[in-house]
């Protein structure tokens, strides 16, 4: 690598509390030129579907050779394992509880690493704590050079989340679920139209979404195309249609949460 | 540049989601040697004076060459154009919808480019997230040292704010405007010692502020001046001033909030 | 120093605003190679004794040399002095207000200095704004290599919390305080078996919580040891003691908040 390697940085820690620092703080005991760029720390607490979607939204961005780091990890502390998933740009460092569903469905993967050798951990691991004492060090060994099998054998029963993003309920009826909702109240959904069409066979029209007891029937290209206090669908930047209102929040006027169904009509 | 460039981040884009790291994606993957600081992705959703304050406050600590990335954008996808600023010392990119009103006021502009080029975008435009496929590349471009004028066509009509920061509303009364609530609930003022001189032609003695239908007579130095639960003024740290209560929230007490006016008696 | 020095930077001028990028920007214009580590911005307002303890659970895992820079200031503009604390690994700058409370405790205090001078100072100092036009600029000045006497003469006299992490309430009960709250609502105590072991003189038992009322007799491992919506106690990943329900908020549940009265009973 050219240049100092990157790891970006993912979790539920939240920004306040000392847990992402003293996570940065271990990666940087190990490998002090790496370069840690924070993606969020702000994911609900153990929402293990959010972090896949976080992930999904802004891995790809990044240039080849950057390590992935992600710790949404509701169980720390017990028989899960910790992996490296290897693919042919990234490699990914997180538990093994499905956090990297969407990334086994849009990558191939190479090798996939179950972390099990001790050499490489911080001397004490704490019970709670593994983004700091296994997580955060292995980024850190990989972006120091270490090849991914001296952490452990490759394994291939990793766990993914039992996640349908797109399933025909009725003929011309496509039922999703909420992804994400952001700080505007926009609505992310898992319709994309690449997975309509790997459903259906072929490229569908979009007639309605129907979510939280409503029917929204108006596409719009962005959100200046809207008028205020409009409910209508679009097309986000990440290929997921969005449902929102201008100046206002889709979820709370729909009363929608992650995980929440929608339905989407199409011809 | 002896040392890798700046590129400071500003948005409303939230800390929360893939967002903010979808643009660090997309400049590291243009310019792997930049170095990314964040200012804030908290401004308030579409606000954009608010961001304008936000970049005031911050812009001119920063080294000779950094360019500013700052996205608050409701109108992305219509036709507001994306730009590039030069002053003497820095660059700034983003949205031409007077996100940069308090520079121009402050800086001696040197150019302003509008982005036109579609040769230094994302290879696929989104019509929601210019942050990710345009004006995070364009800042990466410049980081590692394209010319702007690679951008696009120069161009003079600029957009600004329709932002009167101080008016005389009568004689010894000028009224100005809530600029930020800070997390301390401190209410910062578009008031400042400077604009007050240009606008009299004299450097006039401050005699009280109004704003949320009470008087504040009370001016300290310092927060540890005023006592607990006291209304007071004191000149921030910017140079705007700033009506605060000590360990309470000066904004929740006088109803306030960005954008509503405040007047200031001076003799 | 191999690698470019590293500042973390510690606050409680919260992540939306412009002070954060404004300190960013006075360190990169004194000392561009700088390398700025973000550990949490979001101490709650004024809390000394709550970025205490943030700092405690996270400066010991960076590299030898790290500076930390920390900054809450209630008492900014007063006469309460800034400070250089020198430590086998590590320095620390910020203000005298017993921020470092926690580290004079755990480390070997080589050397404080008061910051008198006024060489290494932003030109004009603001009343309210030391993080950025002093200590970060300090902080900037020893990552280029400035030695700490520069900066001012030596003192021994610094002030530190009134802070009783521990106290023998009655045989066998043992009063301590709620340092932290967490976002997943996890009480951290400064229940510490160190602490106790100290206090004591023999490593006790535990045998049992109580706090907001309620004795917590069940004492887990692991999170995932524990059932849903159980009220538990197990040991933090930094040695400290935290009272927490699986998926809720023990705090809440409790009633507590930083600084509270815990006790715990050991045999």
């Amino acid at each position: 690598m050219a240049f100092p390697p990157i790891i970006t940085f993912s979790s539920d820690f939240g920004s306040s509390g000392p847990y992402v620092g003293a996570v940065k703080g271990a990666i940087l005991e190990i490998c002090p030129q790496a370069r840690i760029v924070d993606i969020s720390h702000e994911i609900s607490s153990h929402n293990i579907l959010e972090g896949a979607f976080n992930l999904d939204c802004s891995y790809s961005y990044f240039p080849e050779g950057t390590i992935h780091l992600a710790v949404v990890d509701p169980g720390v502390g017990s028989e899960r394992r910790g992996i490296v998933v290897s693919t042919d740009r990234y490699r990914f460092v997180g538990p093994d509880n499905g956090l990297f569903t969407l990334i086994y469905r849009r990558e191939k993967v190479k090798q996939v690493i179950s972390m099990e050798s001790d050499r490489y951990l911080r001397e004490t691991v704490s019970a709670t704590f593994h983004g700091r004492d296994v997580f955060g060090p292995a980024a850190a060994w990989l972006a120091c050079g270490l090849e991914p099998e001296r952490l452990g054998p490759e394994v291939t029963d990793w766990r993914q989340l039992p996640l349908v993003l797109l399933a025909r309920e009725e003929p011309g009826r496509i039922g999703g679920v909420v992804f994400q909702v952001d700080r505007f109240g926009n609505v992310i959904t898992s319709v994309h139209d690449r997975g309509l069409r790997h459903l259906l066979g072929y490229e569908p029209v979009l007639v309605e979404f129907s979510a939280g007891g409503r029917r929204i029937t108006r596409h719009c290209r962005t959100y200046a195309d809207a008028t205020e206090g409009e409910l209508v669908y679009l097309k986000g930047s990440s290929g997921y249609y969005e449902i929102a209102v201008p100046e206002a929040s889709a979820a709370r006027i729909l009363g929608l949460k992650v995980g929440d169904p929608v339905q989407v009509t199409v011809r």
